[in-house]
């Protein structure tokens, strides 16, 4: 499986440049954004599609992964056969299009009123809730991460950071201190696509569930950055910023450690703490 | 029309806060994040859904209303009659239904294969891209803003922000280069909500097109918002980050002046440069 990695994630632009009472026009560099368009099939089906999502070119095949495993179209990462462009469109358009090919049949319509439910106005969104928890174990890996590994993951991250909005999966050895391998470093102007290349990453290593990682995000950390993450049995999450009071219900509810507001020799524990070991 | 303006935005919490050696638990706030359902329906229609969004709670009708017309669910803002919460179901997501009743029938299966194309694979994605850009008319809106207004939105936004990710519509008046006043104020969990309901506060009141307005966004602007902002008729764009290089692009097609990185004196200028006045 070949993808684009090599391809560009920013973009030359000639820009303004206003500073005080100057003026000058000088070139710059933007962040890649292009729309992508994963479609599934499985056997004796037609390729269908079921998403578009505006992404930064690159590892477009761990996107196409990562989406399906963390979003369970696939019931788990061994159902994925293959994974492809679609190049026979017109030529803007020839890596925007990646094709994934299952073992198992999908089923594209419980996927899609997952996002957009059927259920008649009396139960009023109940199944809507209910849809949006996908169907997903909690995750008990015994993983212990000690306060100095875990002050560290921002600088980590910066280091690895060319674009923005990375996702680190940072690795430690279980209940050992020290800190870890760096796993796979993502970037993407979505922060659900970074993590999504990451869980793809890890589904094309084998190397799923994630239960020795730690995830650190660059942004802030909502419902559905912890519920992949939980998919892809990753039990702690780290992030510079906030999460959400979503996110911290479900970290709660699905055994994952979540931890704030990492700056300097700081950070807040929001759940299950019994994860990070303060002495060490 | 009442909604539920009132409603808490932050959820509090216990936390575990970790300094140094020292470890306490003290009491936080973090941003609410809830799912909404927006159901729509015209005449002789049963209500049904078009979206599910994770939102911080608070104007939701405004949101429902602003997602309706930034997203041409409707094809205009006079289009919408009534919106209601659906509060037939289960007490705790009684006010997380919002029902969008128009004055014109809808065809919700032409909007949502706006979002999960049904193209053949022989069009690889080009269907796709076109119907990622909403039929929407390019900006012609002759207002200019002075140097001086740009500089000073950053702080107009800081000064409003209670939560984060807040979106302000900062009127400036034609060719007059003084600040003018602020219209509306909008946070959320997601950039793109906070800015449908802001759109929804304008038509709500009969503002629109917005085309005396600067719209001001605290994160990075991509295609979306770009998109979302021409479907308003807003014709100058504001942002402390910086633009992807779809948003570069949309902006230059539709007719949008994007100014990025505003930062103390300085910003960038990407489109339209000729509704900035330097000189002001």
């Amino acid at each position: 499986m070949h993808d684009s990695a090599a391809r560009r994630p920013v973009t030359p632009v000639r820009v303004q440049v206003v500073d005080g009472d100057a003026a000058f026009e000088r070139p710059d560099r933007l962040v890649s954004e292009e729309p992508m368009e994963i479609r599934v099939h499985g056997p004796g089906q037609e390729p269908a599609p079921v998403t578009v999502t505006m992404r930064t070119p690159g590892n477009d095949f761990e996107l196409a992964v990562g989406f399906c495993v963390s979003e369970r179209v696939v019931p788990g990462p061994d159902d994925i056969a293959t994974v492809a462009y679609c190049l026979s469109g017109e030529a803007p358009q020839e890596y925007n299009v990646v094709t994934v090919r299952t073992r198992v049949p999908v089923d594209l319509d419980a996927h899609r009123r997952a996002f957009v439910s059927n259920a008649s106005c009396g139960l009023c969104g109940k199944t809507t809730l209910d849809q949006l928890e996908a169907n997903c174990a909690v995750v008990d890996a015994d993983l212990v991460v000690g306060r100095s590994v875990i002050v560290q993951l921002p600088e980590a991250l910066r280091r690895e950071q060319t674009v923005f909005d990375a996702t680190v999966g940072g690795e430690t050895r279980r209940r050992v201190h020290a800190a870890g391998a760096l796993l796979a470093v993502r970037e993407d102007v979505g922060r659900h696509n970074a993590l999504d290349k990451c869980v793809g990453w890890a589904s094309l290593e084998n190397r799923l569930p994630l239960a020795d990682a730690v995830l650190m995000v660059s942004g802030r950390v909502s419902f559905e950055i912890v519920q992949k993450a939980a998919v892809a049995g990753i039990p702690v999450i780290g992030a510079v910023s906030a999460p959400s009071s979503l996110a911290v219900q479900t970290a709660d509810r699905l055994g994952v450690t979540l931890v704030g507001f990492v700056r300097g020799d700081r950070f807040n524990v929001y759940s299950h703490a019994r994860r990070v070991d303060l002495t060490a």
